[in-house]
């Protein structure tokens, strides 16, 4: 049977969702426990990669596992031998043909910024600390330049940046409770760094080293020399996946 | 110079506040960082001792020092030599005679209860993971029997049970956000394990194992053996402590 594990992991002790050689990764450690649990080798799939230190709230994991076991019981096996830092959520069967990759109609980030000169530790793993207040009608009024469909070069990993780099982005919103920034993003897909990147860039407008207006610009020229810094990946979170059947 | 620091702490990292023999304690670690800094032994006085476990999103903390530094030098200094764990988030001069325990007006705690099934592994610290469903009616029904001046020798540890058990509690609230329920007491003072044994009692009631004015009965009898077990110490903050002329 065909399963959909709805997965939560702590970035921070991973080097990424893709399994890698002399890495620890969360594809790796799930694949180890499905394939003791199934006695043989079971490879996972999810709704796509997350880069190292991303965190995920709500990943989605597919696989196919030919042992007799009801979803919740795997669930509980699965958590009872993955370490604490990865979590199966939720779990439920799906249609042998179901693609998480392919099937998925948007991708949700959750970016937590804090403008403060001191971070709580409970929360700094969690959290770009940033120590610069921002000013939050500038930081809204970019955000409003990325909606809909654009080529995101200038928003991606230039060594990792794919032929076609249009996406499109279905919702962006910020916004502040306290010193705590929540910048949401939605698209159809997202290219290697682009959130982050988008992140620093909309890091130099809120200090008001340069205007909303220059996204535009960026998204025209297409040259990530030009925007701003990747951002730290500590505060970024895979949020949400949409299908035509379920959101995780 | 009387200082004044507002100190955070993640507790899982402590036993404690108070410096104990053969224990890493957050008393001990501040004195060690400022007695480095003062050239000589600095001892340092809190508005209460949190117990091992228990988090601090703001205890304060105070000593004198005499060497010639402002205190938000001082505040970079001692973040530069304290354990990530604990962050000195705000500091201030303060009156000679200011007292950090005798003056405080009131103490409040926050905590946080995740029923739910699965609990994020971001999470996992920073709260009580319950595996029950809550009737919150009951729960903040339950709560409103602590209000005001009672004998809380129920809620007590029996051996650290101090000749007056009589406290104050002057607002007492529980709300949920989703699976997240929090409780947030206010008192002028607690006693050991007492945030916790409410906890532990509200989960009884939350469970519809016992009615809500079976609070007024424990107040009234005043044995420990008679009210819930001492919830987990995740999931407890010391939230704020509030003074004449300040609010941590």
């Amino acid at each position: 049977m065909k399963i959909a594990a709805i997965t939560s992991y702590d970035g921070r002790y991973f080097s990424g969702w893709q399994i890698q050689k002399n890495a620890v990764t969360v594809q790796e450690e799930i694949e180890k426990v499905l394939s003791k649990i199934e006695d043989s080798n079971v490879t996972v799939r999810a709704s796509g990669r997350t880069d190292a230190g991303v965190h995920a709230r709500a990943q989605v994991c597919v696989f196919d596992i030919a042992r007799d076991i009801s979803p919740e019981k795997l669930r509980l096996a699965m958590n009872a031998n993955l370490p604490y830092e990865i979590r199966i959520m939720e779990i439920f069967r799906v249609d042998p043909l179901f693609d998480p990759r392919k099937d998925a109609l948007w991708r949700e980030y959750m970016y937590f910024i804090w403008n403060g000169a001191q971070c709580y530790p409970h929360m700094a793993g969690y959290v770009w600390w940033n120590k610069f207040s921002w000013d939050d009608k500038k930081v809204k009024d970019a955000c409003s330049y990325f909606l809909g469909e654009h080529d995101f070069s200038a928003f991606c990993k230039t060594s990792e940046c794919p032929e076609n780099s249009i996406r499109t982005i279905h919702k962006i919103s910020f916004r502040r409770k306290g010193q705590l920034g929540l910048l949401r993003v939605r698209g159809n897909a997202f290219l290697m760094n682009m959130v982050r990147t988008i992140g620093g860039t909309l890091d130099i407008i809120g200090r008001g080293k340069n205007d909303p207006e220059w996204i535009l610009e960026l998204l025209n020229e297409g040259k990530r020399v030009q925007a701003g810094p990747t951002a730290p990946a500590t505060g970024l979170f895979l949020w949400r996946v949409g299908y035509p059947d379920f959101t995780s």
